[in-house]
């Protein structure tokens, strides 16, 4: 058993891994800085190897579910409304970005930049816009299924921009980062299955893409005192599956780049969608962490991707 | 001249013909309804729509740049701090997007879920997240280059979500839409003739997808009294040219799809980025709206896609 000290030492160890990489990241131009933990741009070399990851996951989604699936692109906005349905507010509200503009006239404008000279904060001068920040790109969707599903229910392929406010050094923690999911909604046995086929599908890519990853039995970092039930919950019922690779070694338990997640009746209930017989509606999800599966590689196969072995590059090209 | 009661008259034809192209777009399956005016998904053929724009984007990007351009892509926030260095809450203040979020305990959390569940408002439990959504795509790129620029100055090529709070009824007018811009920031001379030359660039992309656009001498629109000010200057200095394209007969000026723009030292003197010899840099922009353009082309060319011109089509193709 580790004690104190060793604990310690052993995060010290975790957070230089993490800053290494970070700078590595940095100077090889794959991310730009932006100032704060966690907000990088990204240059030609990290997009062209998400768009070559993208083909990946792209190929599994259609090999998996035909073309009988729904292609949707969301904005990294999406109405309040929405948002309170997911309940993010009440299990991740440190990670939630809310969204508010100024609606004043000449007057108030004037006493915002007055503050604002002063060197004073000025975000009380505004007011909320009606719009929340994307937290998982899934959860603009399901405000167009409220009603009674098709006899099949739906499968939708998402790919969006998300948010989560959680600055970090581990470049694999971004507060802005992209995430493609295949989202099922139907009986409880359609979300079920699909939850557990994605298991081996998401090793299959991952695999395919040259990284060692494994399946662990997760739960969503829910807050405060009832999170902690819930996450007990969520573990227990065996909700969550994460695929997990290794960027530390032996410093941590990994990094989870892709979740295959059921939702039960979670967002059926709140969003009213039903299925044919009147029940509501059960849902899951498989999310690919699109950075981080690019940081996985990188972190596999080196910082130089011209020296990546010929069948990942090939696999990438598609 | 126009009566107020024609006036009247007038606007509300344009409404009209606004909301009915909203709801053949959502009729078509090309937008989807978020609920809230301007902020829509996605669907397959929309984006394979942009996908083929942006195609010939980046081929007019070659075209004029070769591989000197440096390519960037940044997600739809950004930090606080460099938001303020682009003076857009003084100018703007009304089309901004602030992040809050909660960093409370448990208590704190108690009480906003007490506001919640009596149906009153919660963000005043939030605190500012640091970070802003992007109102333009090059705003997040200027922070890099605080210092002396290389000898030629720098051109990037930038890609990403943008968001403006302004609700509408058109379709043109969306809260959160994609800009594709070429930035040149250096001399003077290299500014100017970065806005100068992309005028008829500008043209000839939009010619080549089917499009009617003429250029227009255009200002932003610069919020409140000393905005006024501040827009009469920018037209009469002459530093933006609008290409519009006619998406409502003559009952507007026609929508602007890609803006050509000299910020002069605006960006140079607060971002403290110089030229070699010591003097701020100037820089300037084209950015191109990439809804706007789709919609152009849906609106030009019609609703079905498989009807469109096939000299389109394959351009598209690329």
């Amino acid at each position: 058993m580790m004690t104190a000290i060793d604990q310690s030492e052993h995060h010290a160890a975790l957070e230089n891994a993490r800053r290494e990489f970070r700078d590595q990241l940095i100077d090889a131009d794959l991310l730009v800085p932006s100032g704060i933990a966690g907000l990088y741009g990204r240059g030609a070399v990290f997009e062209d190897i998400i768009d070559g990851i993208d083909r990946v996951v792209q190929r599994a989604g259609s090999a998996a579910h035909g073309s009988g699936i729904r292609r949707l692109r969301f904005p990294p906005v999406f109405p309040r409304d929405s948002f309170e349905k997911t309940d993010y507010i009440a299990s991740f509200p440190n990670l939630t970005g809310a969204i508010s503009t100024f609606e004043g006239d000449n007057k108030k404008h004037r006493a915002l930049l007055g503050d604002r000279d002063a060197g004073l904060g000025w975000d009380h001068h505004l007011t909320p816009a009606g719009t929340m920040l994307v937290s998982a790109a899934c959860h603009p969707s399901y405000s167009g299924l409220t009603g009674t599903l098709a006899q099949d229910g739906t499968t939708m392929d998402i790919y969006g921009y998300c948010f989560r406010h959680e600055p970090a050094i581990d470049p694999a923690r971004m507060q802005a980062f992209r995430m493609h999911e295949f989202v099922r909604v139907g009986t409880p046995e359609q979300a079920q299955q699909h939850r557990d086929s994605w298991v081996p599908r998401g090793l299959q890519v991952l695999e395919d893409l040259g990284l060692s990853a494994a399946p662990v039995a997760a739960n969503d970092p829910f807050f405060g005192r009832v999170g902690k039930m819930l996450a007990a919950n969520q573990l227990e019922e065996s909700l969550k599956t994460e695929l997990v690779v290794r960027l530390y070694d032996d410093l941590d338990e990994g990094t989870a780049v892709v979740s295959c997640n059921c939702h039960r009746d979670h967002f059926g209930v709140t969003f009213d969608i039903k299925t044919e017989d009147g029940e509501p509606a059960h849902s899951a999800c498989v999310g690919f962490g699109m950075e981080r599966i690019a940081l996985a590689m990188l972190r596999t196969h080196g910082l130089d991707v011209a020296r990546w072995p010929a069948r990942v590059v090939a696999v990438l090209e598609g």
